[in-house]
């Protein structure tokens, strides 16, 4: 947090722009035979221009060896220490399909359950029902008042939706009332601390109308909830950077992690070309862009190794509309690897660009794992990477005289 | 400060000697066209050889995009934490123009000011007095005793000096007198804790003989007092290395930095030759050596290209007097970056060499911030470069058994 502190006492603001194109899981491993990566095999010209011209360099988004999920990989990519700057699990949730949470609201996790007629849990995810089913359910639930409480009820995926306390004075300080097993009714919710008593009795209530509410609606006859917490407070992209922040991100759990840091999302088209297009015509009024492609993660989950390059080479063809507008820093990087051959996030670290006029140029010729190795970026952490963007923009001051 | 404790721990004395020899601004970037930074430019064959010799590597002097002023650059170097290590703005100045400030000192940042018949400020510098002007009224103000205190009035720069509260008892816990603005009259120097009172009753005192002292030298007719600072009790050079330490630079901001860590300084002429032979006159005398070379960064500040790579130039061919000492290990680094292309100190990392016999040696052909990108000291931060050269000397005992 210090080192927020001391880029907080540096950053000044500027006409200059940062562009921070995200590659969701860019990094890879090489498909056995070939020896290339994902990033490797594809035909970037443009990307390797760019490498050329700007340095390059790997860097870690937790630590050495540390898998990140997205949350603390994004978390890391905009200067947050993601082991610090921890979200609650009902806020991850709400992140993950994007709710405005507003300050003081209390935020659970929630699962639609199946008890029996003596009220024992005997499935703690009601026979996986279909998001369709859950939205429906969530409408029954949705809206009720309790105490000076309002409590939203918004549907996830599957079984899965979030309830979202609304009222002042409200405590996140409260136990689940999941018991994560079966065989036993739900837990009473308790406060953890003298102040969240009020809060633990409407959640109580809430849970005794939902139970009224779903009787009939089997195997989804109950609800329960964990991961009580409320929005971090944590200074924004804004206060720490003094930027004026845009993200532009099609899928919902990052417009709802750049949002959670104070950034404005931009509405949007899903594909690469309609992102950067959104990002052009939005270009004069903001100073910083994130930029999320999530199509090369997606490829490599799925472990095909060819889709993730037809993505990396969609987002290289395309490239020139960001690099048209003459961005004073364009980071080109990824929040993690997602090698197509694990089909699963990994702890490799993950290839950077940074182009600028003012960088020590590497004089590489390709944008790869390999040339990352070698150029003068270095091995960093996520976490360096927006005050290398700061610096290169002009946007910090001296630290000491 | 626990890295030092580890240090201190582990350093004993022997009879190997050591150079730092630091290039202020040394790193740089390439001027357009040519693809060559400075020190790629100079024909340097006397470091090239060093480096074939030696290791090389890029530091970091405080993090990555954190460009340093002078003061926390030279702490890095010095091997302390430059964010931990913070010097008051007060002992700044004091430091800036090498006086020797004693243990108990209280010491603040004055300007001389305009004030009007009512005792507003209306011009914060008194219309940029000069330096001359500045000495002649510093000199008024000098000497004062006031209750158990003498003040001592240094002039520093244009408008600005020091005053130099000594006795015991005093308490730099003060408030500024300063206002920071115009159309107000100057601040009483308020304590901050209990036991400034009487400090405070001695710089009210200061300031209030200064107005009438001052009264008929308009438009320098008052003097403001900011940064009240003590000199920190930092562990001295001699306490974490046990080292012998020697100063050679003829800038008085850098003698002031090394007196504030416990070197001595020693007298000497000021060009690149000078500097090396009175290192040499004093050789037998001490086992370290900071040598501090300022030519390459006001160079670089005034955007001079030509003369950064003349000064690079003239340190090389002098290099052999050093050398020729065969010393232990001989570091030649920078305190920070200072390209010419951006006329100031910047983030970039700084070329470090580091020669010893007990070396692994990278081969490198050239003294350069390309060849260092690939050396075998890596990338390092500014606070490793004196346990590197310790270990190297034979001087840092095994840590553990």
């Amino acid at each position: 947090m210090a080192a927020l502190d001391l880029i907080k006492s540096l950053s000044i603001v500027t006409p200059s722009k940062i562009i921070l194109l995200v590659i969701d899981g860019v990094g890879g491993l090489p498909r056995p035979g070939t020896g290339g990566t994902e990033l490797e095999t594809a035909k970037t010209l443009n990307l390797d221009r760019l490498a050329g011209t700007g340095m390059c360099g790997l860097s870690n988004p937790i630590g050495p060896g540390i898998t990140p999920g997205s949350s603390p990989g994004h978390l890391g990519l905009f200067g947050y220490d993601p082991v610090a700057y921890n979200i609650g699990r009902g806020v991850l949730e709400a992140v993950g399909i994007d709710f405005p949470l507003e300050p003081g609201d209390v935020v659970a996790r929630g699962n639609f359950c199946t008890i029996d007629e003596a009220g024992r849990i005997t499935d703690r995810r009601a026979g996986r029902i279909s998001t369709d089913k859950c939205v429906e359910l969530s409408r029954l639930l949705n809206g009720m008042s309790i105490g000076n409480a309002k409590v939203l009820v918004e549907p996830a995926k599957d079984y899965r939706f979030i309830g979202v306390f609304r009222g002042t004075g409200l405590s996140a300080e409260l136990a689940d009332s999941d018991p994560q097993r079966t065989g036993v009714p739900p837990l009473a919710i308790a406060a953890l601390a003298p102040a969240a008593e009020e809060t633990a009795r409407i959640a109580n209530e809430f849970a005794k109308k939902a139970k009224e509410i779903l009787a009939g609606h089997y195997p989804a006859n109950m609800a329960l909830l964990r991961g009580f917490s409320q929005r971090p407070d944590w200074p924004t992209v804004s206060e720490i950077y003094k930027l004026t922040p845009a993200a532009v991100a099609s899928y919902p759990m990052y417009r709802g992690l750049a949002r959670l840091v104070g950034m404005n999302t931009l509405s949007t088209g899903g594909t690469v070309a309609e992102e950067f297009e959104t990002l052009a015509k939005n270009y004069k009024d903001y100073d910083f862009f994130f930029v999320h492609i999530k199509g090369a993660d997606a490829a490599g989950e799925d472990g095909d190794f060819d889709r993730k390059v037809a993505v990396i080479e969609e987002i290289d063809r395309a490239l020139p509309v960001l690099s048209g507008l003459q961005p004073d820093v364009l980071v080109v990087t990824g929040d993690h690897s997602t090698p197509a051959m694990l089909k699963a996030h990994s702890w490799h670290p993950v290839p950077v660009l940074l182009y600028s006029r003012w960088c020590r140029p590497d004089n590489l010729s390709k944008f790869s794992e390999s040339a990352c190795r070698t150029g003068g970026l270095g091995r960093i952490s996520a976490t360096d990477i927006m005050p290398l963007a700061m610096a290169h923009a002009l946007k910090l001051n001296k630290f000491g005289a």
